[in-house]
């Protein structure tokens, strides 16, 4: 037998698009055929890998492929599970060989974030320093938006719609009833390191009237004067502020925001939302009525309103992968190139695994506005073609009809192991 | 000059398609031209009218009205304002009268909820109280689908599908990392007194293993033992928990959920949310790692994910008040009748005000499921014609290009007012 198979696993948190990356591999695997034979999925990541619980996806058909692509979560489930070095412990990179060889796999892909661009890249070493010759190849995947050598990351860009037009929805809603209800409304989304998502809410404010007021992100320290001073300003001038806070928001001590000593009628320490303490803050200042949303999960699931551009990138990153395995590439990674702003154009690129992994990056100071609650002209010309377009999935009664993939489980071979 | 012109005002929480009532207000209005004159919208509801605050819509071209129905919010603003009752203080509604007498307005339409209603009903009994012929008209909108009498309240639709697909979403996100991650998902709703938003939910539980695993009503008393119970459960069969809780959860002394006395770092009260208070009971009770959503407005503004069902219905009772003033009607209000569920079928028909003003329908006893947590057969066959469809918005460049009005505002003919 000629044909090798290939391992798919994906890792991290998960996106409304990562299903349309596994579906491009997925796709582009099967136009390969002379190459490769099937693509094996790991259950829950890497882990799923170690316990050698995997899926076949050779049952699938080429329907079912194109649903998965439109369905939200992570098909084949993911983890988060950080492999030690391999100088530190080899034991689990020779069980990833044991399962390998195993199953006749030679390519491994890694569809994740910053963590597991560098685990990819530690198994992409394991042909050299254990001898067993593999095509280790990280995916990009994450809304935070933070990888490294890469325009965007497949996964932000429909997060980061799902939040703009929340935002610009729930601010028409604000408007409407300022005059007897609620004048201050607080988003809070995503984003624990870097601002991205919420800075690309600044997309739709074309006035100072226009929403959001105030983008509260984690590349600044949050001053309460400051903060409000502008919210008091906004109520006054337009009658009304929308807020749209980073989860990640700290203060001049670089506190989070979410952890103020807060606790409950037991004494407890209460569990995040940075909405709930800027909300209490405002009233207790400023005596106006505020309401808070925190979508959370919402947003990076929101598949009913994926970008359309980011579902493409996230389907291109897929099956780049697949012919980068093809040509023959190793400890690489596919990534989003830009050409131009308007109109868009884009492609993909490959850069090294070793300079991805283990880098974040937040937002350029270039894209924060002088006062740090709203974003620049620049970063509007980032953010705008990244939201774009609208890919619906299909519905059945109202409800999406999302995939629900049945496939056989591959029938171990190995002695079970604990991780 | 035969014509009379009619008076339109939004009252109470806005929806995600009550300007789509509005639209159907302006379009069957210009249809009669031979007997109404132009519709004059209050700004911010009643408050408005007693204000002398009121727009034209005359320059409204077809193609904005169009606009203006896919557009979320209120457009001409509303507000939480309830009239004294006219035997108790008639000086509002004299004023009332002065202002529809300015600007010979004999048709007044009020598009709220049951507060609203019984405003409505005060107003329409103005001719004979007060001596001045009006037609009052209540048009229906809440998401809170607590008014009697009608099958369904526009509004409400659209918010169950959103939370609903919401539930399902984030329930993918859940299941794809709950081996290594969040075993438990909460999902705060709004119903302050009435479960429907959360028993929506339902409808997309077809097995044991399909969220939402718990839903939390208003309607039976959250038992903690029970709860644990259950959601033990649930982690234990299916590897995850997804829990639907309505904002106005009460525990067995009539107490909401949100208020245990709960404060922050300096002895206040906290701001709501029901949702926090369940992931820490879960976080201290069973130590499962919990995330929670509370989408606040975003639910009842999402017009991105709009039910065509509700749309239509929120036009149609546009259309019907009208096609009821044309008929010289008073003291009513057009409402959904259902038909048939499956295929389903509706018309709009008319009930006397006086029985729907401050009335509250709850979820019926045969909606919910014995152990309180789940809703019935019975319940899924009335939910889901009522998501059934995709309204969706236009866009440009990634976001709803939704309707910014210019309207001119109609000249004051009265001295100035307090209200």
């Amino acid at each position: 037998m000629t044909q090798t198979n290939i391992l798919y696993a994906q890792s991290g948190g998960v996106t409304a698009v990562i299903n349309a990356t596994a579906a491009g591999v997925l796709a582009a695997a099967r136009e390969h055929s002379d190459e490769f034979g099937t693509v094996l999925a790991a259950h829950n990541g890497i882990l799923g890998v170690l316990r050698e619980d995997l899926y076949d996806t050779a049952s699938l058909t080429d329907a079912e492929i194109e649903r998965l692509s439109r369905t939200p979560g992570g098909a084949f489930g993911s983890c988060r599970f950080k492999l030690k070095d391999i100088d530190e412990d080899e034991t689990h990179y020779r069980r990833l060989i044991d399962v390998m060889a195993a199953h006749n796999i030679r390519v491994f892909f890694y569809n994740g974030g910053g963590d597991s661009a560098d685990t990819a890249h530690k198994v992409s070493q394991i042909g050299d320093r254990l001898g067993y010759r593999v095509q280790c190849i990280g995916i990009p995947k994450t809304i935070d938006n933070d990888l490294a050598l890469t325009d965007t990351c497949p996964g932000f860009g429909s997060a980061a719609k799902f939040v703009t037009v929340a935002t610009l929805e729930a601010s028409l809603d604000v408007i409407a009833m300022a005059d007897t209800s609620t004048k201050v409304f607080i988003l809070e989304v995503m984003g624990r390191h870097a601002g991205w998502i919420a800075a690309a809410t600044g997309v739709i404010r074309n006035t100072q009237a226009d929403p959001p007021h105030i983008i509260l992100l984690p590349e600044r320290a949050f001053s309460r004067e400051s903060f409000l001073a502008a919210v008091k300003q906004s109520v006054a001038d337009h009658g009304f502020c929308t807020v749209v806070a980073s989860e990640g928001v700290c203060d001049e001590h670089g506190r989070f925001l979410s952890d103020t000593g807060r606790r409950d009628a037991f004494g407890h320490a209460q569990l995040g939302g940075v909405a709930p303490v800027i909300a209490d803050l405002i009233n207790q200042e400023l005596n106006l009525k505020c309401h808070w949303a925190v979508p959370d999960y919402l947003q990076r699931s929101a598949r009913h309103l994926a970008s359309a551009v980011d579902f493409e990138q996230a389907l291109a990153v897929g099956r780049a992968a697949v012919e980068m395995a093809h040509a023959g590439e190793n400890a690489v990674m596919p990534v989003i190139e830009r050409l131009a702003d308007a109109p868009y154009r884009w492609r993909t690129t490959s850069v090294p695994l070793a300079e991805v992994a283990n880098r974040e990056r937040t937002l350029p100071d270039e894209f924060i506005a002088s006062d740090g609650f709203g974003i620049t002209a620049l970063a509007k010309r980032y953010f705008q073609p990244l939201l774009a377009g609208e890919s619906y999935p299909p519905y059945r009664e109202g409800i999406p009809d999302y995939a629900r993939l049945e496939m056989a489980n591959v029938e171990k071979r190995l002695p079970s192991y604990d991780a």
